[in-house]
């Protein structure tokens, strides 16, 4: 497969991005990479194989750029570039680690929608205790969600899981103030008697307490919730792991004890960490389009660039071009 | 001051409600106790108090009982019965553990809204990283708020933090997903807007990123994302904490070192102890109705008793009042 990289997203760009494409092309053999940004700053060795090409740009969008101006300004930016090669064909998938409104902007105008899929969903994979992870969308293509936009994240949710992460049944729960139905806004209780009503294994309504516990899959809910339980999650770990720091280093006996402990505090982050989840898609578009965290380091690239294979491997868009079909 | 308290409610019930009202029956000697509940489960020699008056009744209303159902018909219940004491002004204030729905009906239908506040809000107060911690309104007694109710709660809240916390201008922010103005639903920008406009200290958006900074004193939100996101704080400290435990006792070595750290792990414990914060009150009613947490121990239970008097005797209710008719 072809895959456009734009390398010059992220807060560690371009290097996250291209120690990232090195581990993912020993790691795939059929990978073929296009990467899009500044040539002056790829001069690394492995970038002679024949499995890599270099389309140079130096413009780029800036992780405050209005998404939809910047989309529509900067043609020659090195996302909008990536993103335009999957229109044309010359890639099947692309990915990025900067700004995700223009991406969002950019897959949705530039890719453009599966026909039948009313709303595209930013979706990312959350650690959960068990170290299964769950896949939680939309947080934050579309912030006005309908009943019927969050059944469809349901179903291409359940579409991926089962492809790409080998589930037979995934779990779908929708994301409430309470266990039982007839809880919450008008929206959650039309979802949840579409999700009935749908086509897939829809376990009832979780709460926030519960999300980390592995009790379900996939969770649907609207952009808005979606962003602010997502960016709550990651608050909370790391303002928690601040404050350890802090009282663990207060004092050298805790400098000492602490320092026995690290490798189980490493163990701890590791099963928090975004990096080994991959990137967020960004679902209901005609090929895959890949958001990597902003903070991505090489490894975290390379779980997002692995995603992207795997979701082209897979067919999850055909899965999902035929489940919106027969709907 | 004459304080009703429902000593049914609550996951420890009754020691806990007892355990609390002996310790703010010793801190605050101008408080009267009204203990409402099963008289034979109060058989505790400092009840004999001049100060303490228990209403015997044995009905109460279950934390998985339907709110406004059970308010109706459970007449003798002991929350009931503690909130219908505030309506007759035989007390000055109530407090209970139980049902949070039925607390917010109860209130609701019985002590009544202050005229001119369109909708109450819930408002626990949440930890931050300085030890101050913020309010968070509203996190449930109302699923579909509009703009105006929002610049209400700033309102309310601004109140609160002021008299309570003596803050003297409480900062407010707005939960939204993004930093900027012009972000988020329909509902969040037109109450930016209201925000902008109000007699506040607004300080602009907040994210879930950053809530537990301690960047303003007051956040407000829509009653479902209020609730989604108080939940997923506690849930995600509470899945940290035993990821944590676990690690730290899987051999013998981590177990003498997590041993020596005992007291910092306290100490990180204790900053995020809701049990330090009170309650949640129940804020727009014409009186102080306190919701202490479910889990509540008696030092929890003591914190929310000691809101209740704090509320009282800096005339928050009518100050909020004030406001209300100034609008």
């Amino acid at each position: 497969m072809k895959l456009a990289v734009d390398v010059m997203g992220g807060d560690n760009a371009p290097q996250s991005a291209l120690d990232g494409c090195r581990s993912a092309h020993d790691a795939f053999p059929d990978l073929e990479l296009i990467l899009v940004g500044d040539e002056s700053q790829m001069k690394e060795d492995w970038l002679e194989s024949s499995r890599v090409r270099i389309v140079h740009t130096t413009e780029k969008i800036e992780s405050d750029d209005a998404p939809v101006k910047a989309v529509r300004r900067k043609k020659e930016a090195s996302m909008v570039k990536a993103v335009q090669m999957v229109k044309d064909k010359e890639a099947d998938a692309c990915i990025s680690a900067g700004n995700t409104g223009a991406l969002m902007t950019a897959g949705l105008l530039i890719v453009g929608r599966i026909p039948g899929i009313e709303r595209p969903a930013l979706a990312p994979m959350l650690p959960t205790l068990d170290g299964g992870g769950f896949l939680l969308l939309d947080v934050g293509a579309n912030m006005e969600a309908k009943a019927s936009h969050l059944v469809q994240y349901a179903e291409m949710g359940s579409v991926y899981m089962n492809r790409v992460r080998g589930i037979e049944k995934p779990r779908v729960a929708l994301l409430n103030v309470g266990a039982e139905g007839g809880k919450g806004t008008e929206l959650v209780k039309e979802a949840f008697d579409g999700l009935e009503q749908a086509d897939i294994h829809f376990i009832g309504n979780i709460e926030g307490r519960e999300l980390l516990e592995g009790r379900a899959d996939i969770v649907v809910t609207d952009g808005f919730s979606g962003n602010l339980v997502l960016k709550t999650i990651e608050g909370t770990a790391l303002s928690l792991f601040q404050i350890l720091r802090k009282e663990l280093t207060s004092s050298l006996k805790n400098k000492l004890a602490a320092g026995v402990l690290k490798p189980a505090f490493k163990n701890v982050r590791s099963k928090l960490d975004y990096a080994e989840y991959g990137g967020a898609g960004l679902f209901g578009l005609q090929a895959p389009v890949i958001k990597a965290h902003g903070s991505s380091d090489g490894h975290a690239f390379f779980s997002a660039v692995r995603q992207a294979v795997t979701m082209h491997q897979e067919n999850v868009i055909p899965m999902i071009r035929k489940a919106a079909e027969e709907e």
